[in-house]
């Protein structure tokens, strides 16, 4: 007979099994031991199944992130009791806010060693608390034979939970008394996987748009979770419909317009290109202006997508709270021909031409990559130069942390994406960024990481000096742009990856494909704007 | 006349100074600009008002812990909205159980671009819930004529409450609109401080004890806050008590007893060296095992200090809810010959001799150092071997973080007690640590911090040798051990530290007293137990 921790520590794993988790990242520790040495056991048995070990809890975290964005799966968590709890905590905000399925699986002592100042000993039960969707508190170590049951089918439904709409992080508080050693090698028993139906989420009757009337545009923001499996590109061509794409909207390619920010900041956009109604569909774009522009033309919105009801310009004037498929499937259109001069009046839009290096870097990688090529764009500059440059021409897989969009745990979650995709993936960063998760860095020499690193080395933040605090010249050195006077080279060196200076931008695109054996860094050191 | 923005910044920034605020850590972001700016003038018009800028929010944090070690100071941490703010989190929860008066200043979104998607926006008012003492949200741009006087008198208190018992983070949430620019060089206001007296926290009557009847034994835990003004020695000497002295005490010297976790494991100290009577002083003792053999030996406890009422071990009897000065001066004893025999077999313990590479090292640091030292030590392996083997004959000067005795922070929590201090001062570490907080390394060539890191390199977690997992030797591995396979050199190289590899624990003593113009790294590779 398995004993009470065995067994019900097995249900768990079960149970987060059966409903789709198929990654833990674990960060070890003490308290923790019955589990990972559960799990551990449990990924020799399941090729499908895979445990990762990051030491920094903070870069597991964001590791976990960059995983789900490649698989689209939910993955697990795991790490011992005190601070480390509390080093998830920035990626779990950006995990509630990017609809991010994120299971923590926080280990902490029993109740007989709380609030007696025990070493490693905090509340945890609430320091999630506005970020996590369900908290639920398990003690494994209880031999009612009702608890193994409640296991199956709470975890399962709280991975569930997870999973549906709006998509979010949960918690499951793992309190746990010594002796802390699990049974190995026991047989481990079945559980019965809980089946899920949800209703089709279909219009209740045709949607109709009369072209008329009304110039109609689609803004297609951000892919809600970093996944889409709907066409919204081919749609928008049947239709007439001019459509602006957001860099992470994967709907980028022939006929789809980008580089409105850069176009609107160059006044090349006037309120000639007005649109009537605007369909908007994902997350909130990476460029703030087209919706500052949208606002001010006094355009209608429509949100189409499950609604979070978020929309910080506060105009939408209606929400479709079903999948884009759903929408489009109930959708009817009058035409008319001016729907056609509009679309084609905004295709004829000259691009902006790239005038700084980092968006030079953008264009030869959009020309370089091919179309299985994940890139994870970190946050800050790197973002908005990709979504004025990169055309998706080749790949649209670009993904970014863009719930909270801190540039913290970035390094991490591009080697999560490495990880799910197993695939050369890309890494473009700043070089803030690029410090603030150092110890991200180890993950590709761990797991083997077939990534590139191509970081714009302005030695500090150079964002700042596009805000206004550039006037107080007095200051602006020490308080924001902060030159941290990195040695590349030798962080490269310290961590087992290959180093490229590139003198150009242009040398980028030879020694992309030149054939790598160990993960790369390319730095361009930039000073200009 | 100067704007509502600037004038109520320069009265929040007034009111924390006159509180005893004399550093602020600020991690750059767009939000916390006015304020930003205003502090960097402030600092250039006081001498001795400093502003330290660390990119990394987690590394700020934990930097600000050090500082409050070393200055016994509050110090305030300053950062944009979003992540940047729950990366504060594990050194809020270190610092509330630690008791350090940490002042939390996050910048936010106004309150019209909340709960809408807005970049970088998340609830901020919860996050540290558990762990500060008060949290209070103000709208420095309100014109009201009241809001100007609201700020001198709650920043105020708000900093009084953060020193007062039970010392702790407090947190001043800053909604703030654009436009963000301060106006600089403006004449600053007078604002009037306010003072504050505490009663004397006298014993109300003398508390006798009859020798007589009580063998009594003095156990000096952890400094409170790491800092002490009462000599608990010369107490126990003039009463013939033994005393028992944590390295973190600040009591350890002649006649003080150390190393009882080693002795107590060898089985050195049997039931005839059982107290009465135990007067416990500070906080958690770094020894789990003086604990529990206090707990098996029925030991009455009394424990004296500003009361947390907290002890895991559930055995103390008697709370004195007073400083250790007002116990001391109240507290009468009837002699009896007993006590001398007691305190003499004590004293008469033979240390257990250090075995192993890191206790070397411990022993040669003790002698090495000079008496103005501060060490740092980090947690896990570290801290123990220091409670065995550091006597502090030298100096006592021992800080760490043991309030969740979290790996995390640790190198920038040093770097903290070096700024404070501006001496040489001594990081002790093992490899998983220091590499746990990578960026704070670059702290010591921006402050240009004379410091000394000894790293005890076992290529992963040598304390889970020590556990059950050990036994699971499948997985010890993989799942807990978790080598790193770090290149120190180029590491250290790359932050611009000189690096020293020790051939033997004996050669630190000569190298450690050589001039050195940059910061060292030491490290010595050991797979000993």
């Amino acid at each position: 007979m398995t004993d009470t921790l065995t067994l019900n520590g097995q249900h768990l794993i079960l149970a987060l099994y059966q409903q789709g988790v198929r990654h833990l990242v674990l960060s070890p520790g003490s308290r923790s031991t019955p589990l990972a040495l559960l799990f551990a056991e449990f990924e020799r048995q399941h090729d499908d199944f895979k445990l990762y070990v990051d030491v920094d809890e903070r870069s597991a975290a964001f590791f976990a992130l960059g995983l789900i964005k490649g698989t689209g799966e939910p993955v697990a968590l795991l790490a011992t009791s005190g601070t480390a709890i509390l080093e998830y905590t920035a990626a779990v905000g950006e995990a509630s806010l990017s609809h991010l399925p994120l299971i923590i699986l926080s280990t902490n002592r029993p109740q007989e060693l709380r609030g007696l100042g025990t070493p490693q000993t905090l509340p945890q039960q609430t320091v999630f608390s506005d970020y996590v969707k369900e908290q639920v508190e398990i003690t494994l170590q209880d031999g009612e034979k009702d608890v193994s049951e409640y296991i199956d089918f709470k975890l399962q439904t709280l991975v569930q939970r997870a999973k549906n709409h709006p998509v979010g992080p949960v918690q499951v508080e793992l309190p746990l008394r010594k002796p802390l050693m699990p049974e190995m090698g026991t047989t481990w028993p079945a559980i019965q996987p809980i089946r899920f139906y949800q209703g089709e989420n279909q219009a209740p009757q045709p949607i109709e748009i009369d072209l008329k009337d009304k110039k109609v545009l689609i803004l297609a923001g951000p892919a809600k979770g970093g996944q889409t499996d709907t066409d919204l590109l081919a749609f928008a061509q049947e239709h007439d419909l001019p459509i602006l794409t957001d860099v992470l909207s994967r709907q980028r390619g022939e006929g789809a317009i980008y580089g409105y920010d850069a176009l609107l900041k160059a006044k090349n956009i006037d309120d000639s290109y007005r649109p009537d109604l605007v369909l908007r569909f994902g997350a909130t774009p990476v460029s703030g202006r087209i919706l500052n522009w949208l606002k001010a033309n006094h355009c209608e919105i429509w949100q189409i997508g499950p609604a979070t009801y978020w929309d910080h310009s506060r105009q939408s004037s209606t929400f479709f709270d079903m999948t884009d498929a759903a929408f489009l499937k109930a959708v009817r259109f009058k035409k008319a021909i001016q729907q056609q001069d509009f679309n084609q009046k905004w295709q004829a839009l000259a691009q902006i031409k790239a005038s700084n290096s980092a968006a030079k870097l953008v264009q030869i990688l959009d020309e370089a990559v091919d179309e299985e090529t994940p890139i994870f764009v970190a946050n800050s500059m790197a973002v908005r130069d990709f979504d004025n440059y990169f055309t998706g021409r080749h790949s649209r897989l670009v993904y970014a942390n863009r719930g909270a969009n801190g540039i913290d745990g970035e390094v991490s979650s591009a080697m999560g994406l490495a990880a799910a995709s197993g695939k050369k993936t890309v890494f473009f960063t700043g070089d803030l960024t690029f410090f603030h998760d150092l110890t991200g860095l180890n993950l590709a020499k761990r797991y083997n990481l077939p990534i590139d690193i191509i970081v714009v080395n302005n030695n500090g933040g150079k964002i700042f000096s596009h805000l206004p605090q550039a006037q107080a010249v007095d200051y602006f050195e020490e308080v924001f742009q902060t030159p941290q006077d990195l040695d590349f080279e030798k962080i490269a060196a310290a961590f087992s990856y290959d180093f490229h200076r590139l003198a150009a931008p242009e040398e980028l695109a030879e020694l992309l494909n030149e054939a790598a054996t160990k993960p790369r860094i390319f730095l361009l050191d930039s000073q200009d704007d």
